[in-house]
């Protein structure tokens, strides 16, 4: 059986007790370690769960999923996934993948920050289409995120919009070469996010967006340490929200409840 | 302290480790039961957590607010909801209340059909503005979810169909009565819904969408006897997806990966 298990937002005991059951008489346990992290890292996970967890990055889960797969026809295999299982596009190919295979699926659904985000007070049914930031480089610097912000804006939705993780990325000089390095993991921080934006806001003709718009900011949500803050989008782009991961929320028309609620994490 | 406490969407051991951790140290624990219900009802709920279980429909979560926040200042109370917190906007106002009044507030978020919906193999990211549908009756058959729909259809996105859920209606004989009696709890269907849909595209000029829609239909998400259907909007009207919860999917375009995942649940 191949075990997708949602592990939810914040630490070890996030996971469902239907998971953590899963884990526990699991014969192998993977964690997917590069759409999403927890607060706390591999060695507090396998203390808790008291068996070891593999790490898997991108090349591990596409390389070594046939593989993994093999081993789940015979034994219990627990592919552990920060957030929610569906959250990724990858994993939905895994689980479509097993079920080609005739190998047996059980998903244990979690919090992901798709539904999660409501806790600064914006609700759900007021959010339009999703996006995400890039990081950008001196000769990259895609903005197709912004259209889709302005159409919901447009239609008075919000935009949960999720920010840039890059980890295992190789150096640009090792790119070609059969051994490579890599550059230290890089997660966006809202400030990053909001300068970006800034950035594309200037250009913007229409101003439908300024430098004095809304922002809420969003930290290590569903933790302990979770930090919220809002302000307009040239306060947040010199933010410090802390360690990661971060997102953020371009609002669209505020309900009276929306409003009192982000009134709380408001900053001058 | 207020334990704000998602419960996710199957049954008891849906909950999270933190979640439970709560539930057991909780001197009182309260179960909010008109948004949305488990496959499994209160008795079950008792025996695992081994202490009573209050229900409260939606009188007694408004009327008993300030009681149960007063209690919050100086015991453990432990508010339990379908889903995850967030997913109600009479949740976020609870929360707000508490902190206003000093009350501390702990969330323990959980996995909420607004994100376990993926599991039909539709990426959330291609999700727009979600909608209600609610009941028809003779004389009020409201259909200003269509155009949320249409919508985000333009726009290539899909729609999440959250159907109506009656529970403590009262009898129209009772309604202006001091004692009132109530009518059996309701719980819209893939097919009632899929129903109403089809009068309204009946009267649609512009046929955006036909009875020949794709429709994907979602039963009891996240639990052992989760079911997907999918089928033309006229074929859904008719189906038979078993107990309650539904929802349903107005999908937008479709990227290959989520056709390849959704076929497997088409019928003719």
């Amino acid at each position: 059986m191949l075990y997708v298990v949602g592990l939810g937002l914040g630490d070890a005991k996030d996971i469902t007790v239907k998971g953590l059951e899963a884990v526990r008489q699991a014969d192998r346990v993977i964690l997917e370690a590069y759409t999403s992290i927890l607060t706390i890292g591999r060695e507090a996970l396998e203390e808790y769960y008291g068996k070891p967890v593999e790490v898997a990055d991108r090349d591990a889960v596409e390389q070594g999923a046939a593989e993994m797969l093999e081993a789940a026809k015979s034994s219990d295999v627990a592919f552990l996934v920060v957030g929610d299982p569906f959250g990724a596009t990858t994993h939905a190919d895994l689980v479509l993948r097993a079920r080609n295979e005739g190998v047996p699926v059980q998903v244990i659904h979690n919090a992901s920050i798709m539904n999660a985000v409501a806790c600064c007070g914006l609700q759900l049914y007021h959010f339009g289409e999703t996006v995400s930031i890039p990081f950008w480089t001196e000769t990259w610097k895609p903005d197709s995120f912004y259209e889709k912000i302005i159409k919901n804006k447009s239609r008075g939705l919000h935009t949960l919009c999720l920010l840039d993780i890059q980890v295992k990325e190789p150096t640009p000089e090792s790119i070609t070469k059969k051994v490579k390095q890599y550059l230290p993991p890089r997660f966006m921080s809202v400030a990053q996010a909001s300068e970006q934006l800034l950035k594309i806001v200037e250009d913007d003709c229409e101003k439908v967006i300024t430098e004095d718009n809304l922002i809420v900011g969003l930290a290590r949500v569903g933790s302990d340490s979770q930090k919220i803050m809002a302000g307009s989008l040239k306060t947040m782009s010199v933010s410090d929200l802390g360690p990661p991961l971060h997102c953020l929320i371009v609002p669209g028309e505020l309900h009276p409840l929306e409003t009192e609620y982000v009134e709380q994490y408001l900053v001058k």
